[in-house]
């Protein structure tokens, strides 16, 4: 019921391909995200795919040679440190020089075939680690997990699906960044939800017979259904939050008994939908489904990432509007869709936790104010009439025990307010805003703001919070401390009602 | 009834005396100031006094003489031009080596009595004229209105209210800037509300008979009866807002006939109360109760001078709190009062006047955007309950005649919105707040903020609005350009409340 | 001999493709570039390329249609803007969903075949140019040129480098420009410098017959010889500096005695080498050697564009080292080569020319400051060493004909200061700098900064300049009015050497 | 002969009073200096005095009360820990309410006389601790030390110099200290350089005596004689700068075998004159002449605190001129002087001392980058011509023991470079410089860099200064790792001379 907070919520975050992040947009985008929120890691695909040019095949002197340039990859790195993230390394895909065939997945096509070399590829995997440790220091990169692959039980992502030719993949990558130094973390095998309950096993029983390193496990959680596709974007059903729960669990379930069973899980991916063009990202009711996840995700697992922070993201080809349903809690040009506040607001919170429940969390800082999250009730299917009207009501520890009066402070997003997209829409849908419309856009992504005081009583302050539409509402209360001179008179107050 | 709007209410605006203008608080709130709302001259006291260190008596050789030293002019005039803002020049007071007894005004003492020496300060007019117009350009300080001295016809400005020693001051002081060149501007006399009726009639007179140059009047208006002093603070009656008005209309009365009759008139210093310990000057009351004067003053006057953007201010010694009764539109560390709202408000009008009324004004811009800003009455004792629920209820132009919908977004202060001071009541009237305080302050003073669309019917939308307790509301309102795409089902979209 | 300097020299400047310009290394340079130099334009390849997002076919209702998103555009133009340079409109290559064909030119894969459906491009152009004027307003859009093309002389740029099918897509495209308002520029035909004297006046009287409208002419000019390649780069040799003269006077004297006798011409790219991985351009003799062409262009042509502020570029890829020949006056995270310095220079000069000759070029602004451009002479074979050592004795006025002092300021660029490849071949040639290392680059790049006194006779000063190899030199002098105090003794100073 | 460099240099620098520090100049300057030096702390006098506002009596139910206001000294702290330093805290001088009499120091007048009540001083000292330690946590304030008073040996800083009522006012400061927390640091007596050699003794034996908490010891150090004045300034000898350090050793001298021989000794104060008005601070000479006690001071004391780090002080007065002879290692405007630059360098220096002399300091990094700090001799009676030609000879070590190359970057300000006073003087010694003055001083102020390579053998490279007038030179030694490609040929570069 209590303890602490933790950070699993907020230990990483994703984002759209590595060479994205060169962007302006993506790194203003970013420099908000840390200022509000705080994240510890980003991860993303494309490391070694075309647009970075790590891996550079040459001819000279009548044979070929590899020359590694990490020009983009420095770039990057260096953003990242400077805005106070680190990268949680996903290595992958398959270079174009060093592909086996022509596979390829994404608008951007990253290359999905196995290396043709795999002496090539382990010298590509250490020279990059190298290159990392020798710029960044040893001390640094230590703390960076290191992936491997992404999702290779789909056939899109990995040729053929094939889990024996992961194993090889993962085993001569686990030992290239091992002989670099031996306490770098390494791990996989990053599943999609769509994997079978053997697939962890038997990468168990692989790595344990073949004496591979292994410092974490990793795999996605998602809970879209089939898409069904209009021009530029898709509808889908959602399965209830609640089993991306389940999905979080399942790797401690299905490696218990195994070696792999005490290491620490991350969920390196996870979200309602899959599609970067469902437009249910946009929308306040999608704060309110995934609330109780954010809120109770870190039980399970040491870290669950949200996909992706941003909506530069080109993975179905570059966006053609504002609103276009991808992933980001910030739409291009720094636009706060509800979840950014969901998040925004868990960041306020204290790391104690006083109370939960299946529509709110309540926590305390050091300094001992009292944080409450509260969410209105999600109908999944949304085929019902969204609940408006909840209730919360709690009584929660004010300073000393005895009596005088909390400040309550309290912001809220739901159908009503905060609710950007839907002022988009009353806009009329612009597909590339004016200036003027991006500045009203932002004042209506602002969750709305109120304030007023409560008594205290015996230590405690009571609350009863009614919940609008999809609403997310984060209250803090602290005690007042009352500095109000001896001489005030309000009753002398013009304009405040006389006496 | 219509017209254009034009730029008297954001000619000038009000500081703390010069040297307050080194500080980084006062520089941050101009900032903001200019990139909300945009004035165009800053008018302050004391350029001659002790802290600004300009007029420099020494010996050498056996002999007196005077340096002219412009340090600190040229760091506050450098920023001012950088941050697209002009000084008002008022010329005063005594500098300490130059004056004629030891009568001072304000904490910071600046000096009232007559120039000891009518040649030496002449000289230093023309030292300080000609330096300005050497380091700035002369087609840059002709733009720049130069007023002499500050309300001589109360004996607190000037030893005495002698007339007859400030006529004298005038003329050696206009004279002096001519000399320098001819199209400069220079005017006075900044009379104080309570000067008689015959002061500026007398001043007409005196310049006509010894042919003195005159461009500009000037006059202060104020509304606040007696003073009853609280420590650090004082209570006093209003009079009704309409009474600014007349007050801003005075000038032009008094002049009418004489050959002053036709030039510009600046109101160089106007609110409610003139003390800068007031309480009323950090309410919501008071935004609404200037509403009206803010929306009509142009109508008056060349410019009517907002006394003063910032609570950087020091003529009663340093504040002892956050909130104090300051003039300021902003508190220290840049909290936006509800009358900052109210400038802010207009700063987003268009020119063009549509309609006015007691409670409303209606602008469009060359967008064909229209804004409303409509305020609720106010009581000027402050001895009624404040009026809710009142209802502006408007017809506004909406694109080309035709049908359609209209966006509209309306932004609030009232009692229960963007009331900063409330909030801070609520606080426990923290005198010097922690940064977590001041950034629910922050949070606090922003406006309420909501949106919704009007069907547009033969071009027109009707709006109804209903102001809660002082409210002062700025309502835009601009047609729809419909880009939703022919596919789109909101239907389909998940937690809309299906079919 | 004397005049003005003019604009021509910094009316335009080139970069990457236009997908690049949403990379923060691309603005952060863009950024300095304008804070000191300041370019009126910036031309790139690639709005309509797949990066962009433009031309986006898609299939609804049984029907191919085509949408038009400007998602992209918006961010480039509005930060382009922002910084306070206009596009200089470069109207190609063709979408993959319009191409005729699958040649492609440059490593991100410009499509070069001519569109496969006139009235589909005629759409997208149409289309394109009213979203500029909706967005940017018409008074704006008319001040930007726009080119139809790049280099269609030459086969890889336009398939078969067909003539008669350029001419068909130019008319197109200028009819598709004009259809949206007359009063908008267009122009072409941005030929190479390897087109036959006869493409122009073949142009001219294709356009003539069939009265296709033109507003201006383009050609480009560039002095490299065959490219000898080595891996990541290339040796080539050089045309004299002067050869860039006669290029750019080439477009008058072809279209003498046409109706297009008389339109501006814009050299809309040049530079010595053609090749973006060619070191010469990050050389001190590139500065040496640009300099009198530099300072001498604005007398033939209208503008003349150095093809390119940065190295944010990938023509031929990724670059794989800081240094690697590229275009930019910047490289990768700004820093300056000598040719910036070059621009950075005559960014300070005057517009008034006071003289001129083969090594210098004498100018003075408003103030009276005069500044003299010299440069060292550059064998353009690279066989001989550099001189050292050569003179340029001027004499300048100062100030009113009279005696007195100037303040002379001298800044040096050349084999030995601010010659910044040289400190990275000293460091080992890095091709990923640490930032350590980039911060002593940055240091490197800065140039040397004398300043001395000259005495000044009958208005006049002399100046003897010795110039090292390759310098290229900036001088300001500017006349001294002394306000030292008349107590001041400077051997009373200590260290200053007693009396 | 080696060890550690240590922190002392940089452990505090000095300021102007406490309400200064709310100018934007002053904090411009403190995030300047910060970003290229770094100090721990910062020093100034005035935290009570009128202009910070603090102790504010006032009368209400017909008695007297005193209420501490915070406003001020909040925004000056919050301000320093923005910008990473913290603040040495000063108590002093006595609020104008609660003097015993009438006597100030200072143009700002400072009151020095006792407090009329010691128990309204105890009360506001406790008042103003605690209200720190509310504010900023009582972990952070335990860091700050507390020093009381300045300099009670001198009779314009404490009435009549009386010993004994220092020590009072000691005792009832320190014992109001400790009262809030035990665990603050509290010290003194910040001692003038003329303080008799029995000062320190007595207060020992007093605080020993009384058992009066003491957790440091501070005093002043510098080394100008009498003060010659011509209008607004001063010239006066010097004594040689090793003076300084026996003044540095004092304390521990003359505590040697009392019970506070143990005890942190701060140096709160110290430079070459004591005037902020002596042209000397402003020279290249004062650079050179401070260097070895910067270099050395380190072995003496716990820290040596340079006085001041800004012109942006006013205890003579407003200076007249930019260049007025003040403490600061800027001038107004962040303009760097040469003794700027001598802490600039120390602070690129490691930590790790491997060589030292009376013209030089060797250090190395962890990075293992060696770095020699050497300066010119200097004759401090100003008399002799400055010594050009200095040779400093050293063979330092270069990464591992083995044969390659060294990369050898070096900076210097002298006479000749770096020097802005002498570029000052050369404009005609502007009192307000214009802007494009300021910018060509701003340039006149940077050092001269000059990089090269040298071989490194058997580990060791050879350097061989040569320095020109008092120089003052860093010199950065790396190890060159090389990574030109196989392919690169010098010689095929155009320009560099051919083969």
């Amino acid at each position: 019921m209590t303890g602490r907070l933790g950070d699993a919520w907020r230990y990483c975050i994703g984002a759209g391909r590595f060479d994205l992040a060169l962007r302006r947009d993506y790194q203003d985008s970013l420099a908000l995200l840390q200022r509000e929120i705080g994240f510890r890691y980003v991860r993303q695909h494309g490391l070694f795919s075309d647009g970075m040019g790590v891996h550079r095949p040459y001819d000279h002197g009548g044979a070929r040679h590899v020359l590694h340039a990490f020009t983009y990859v420095d770039q990057v790195i260096d953003a990242y440190l400077e805005l106070g993230i680190r990268p949680f390394v996903e290595l992958g895909f398959t270079p174009p020089g060093l592909a086996s065939g022509d596979q390829t997945v994404f608008w951007w096509r990253g290359n999905v075939t196995p290396p043709s070399s795999r002496t090539e590829w382990a010298a590509l995997v250490r020279a990059t680690v190298t290159h990392l440790v020798d710029r960044y220091g040893i001390d640094e990169v230590r703390r960076w997990p290191i992936e491997v692959w992404n999702e290779p039980d789909l056939d899109v992502f990995w040729q053929h699906a094939d889990q024996d030719a992961y194993h090889e993949l993962y085993e001569a990558t686990a030992l290239a960044v091992k002989d670099v130094d031996a306490g770098l973390q390494v791990g996989g095998p990053a599943l999609s939800p769509g994997a079978d309950d053997g697939w962890l096993p038997r990468f168990a029983e692989f790595v344990t017979a073949r004496d591979v390193p292994v410092d974490f496990v990793s795999r996605h959680g998602y809970t879209s259904g089939t898409a069904q596709h209009v021009p530029f974007g898709v509808h889908q059903t959602l399965a209830p939050a609640a089993t991306l729960l389940t999905q979080f669990g399942a790797p401690r379930r299905q490696l218990a008994g195994t070696p792999l069973a005490g290491l620490p899980v991350h969920i390196t991916e996870f979200n309602s939908s899959y599609r970067p063009d469902n437009p249910v990202h946009d929308t306040a009711f999608h704060a309110a489904y995934l609330a109780p996840v954010v809120a109770a995700g870190g039980d399970l697992v040491d870290s669950f990432s949200y996909w992706t922070f941003s909506d530069v993201f080109e993975e179905n080809g570059i966006p053609v509007s504002l609103f276009h349903g991808g992933f980001g809690l910030l739409t291009h040009r720094q636009i706060r869709k509800p979840t950014f506040h969901l998040y925004a607001f868990l960041a306020r919170m204290g790391d104690e936790v006083l109370a939960r429940g299946e529509d709110h969390l309540v926590t305390r800082d050091g300094d001992g104010r009292v944080t409450v999250l509260a969410w209105a009730p999600v109908d999944h299917t949304g085929l019902a009439a969204p609940v408006t009207g909840h209730r919360v009501r709690l009584s929660v520890p004010v300073g000393p025990p005895g009596t005088g009066t909390a400040y309550v402070a309290r912001s809220s997003v739901s159908e009503e307010a905060g609710n950007v997209w839907a002022a988009w829409r009353d806009m009329g849908s612009p597909r590339s805003p004016r200036p003027r419309q991006l500045d009203a856009l932002r004042e209506a992504a602002e969750p709305a703001r109120r304030h007023h005081t409560v008594p205290v009583a015996a230590g405690l302050a009571c609350l009863d919070l009614t919940l609008a539409a999809h609403e997310v509402t984060l209250v803090e209360v602290t005690a007042v401390h009352d500095e109000t001179p001896p001489w005030w008179d309000e009753d002398r107050l013009l304009g405040a009602g006389g006496p």
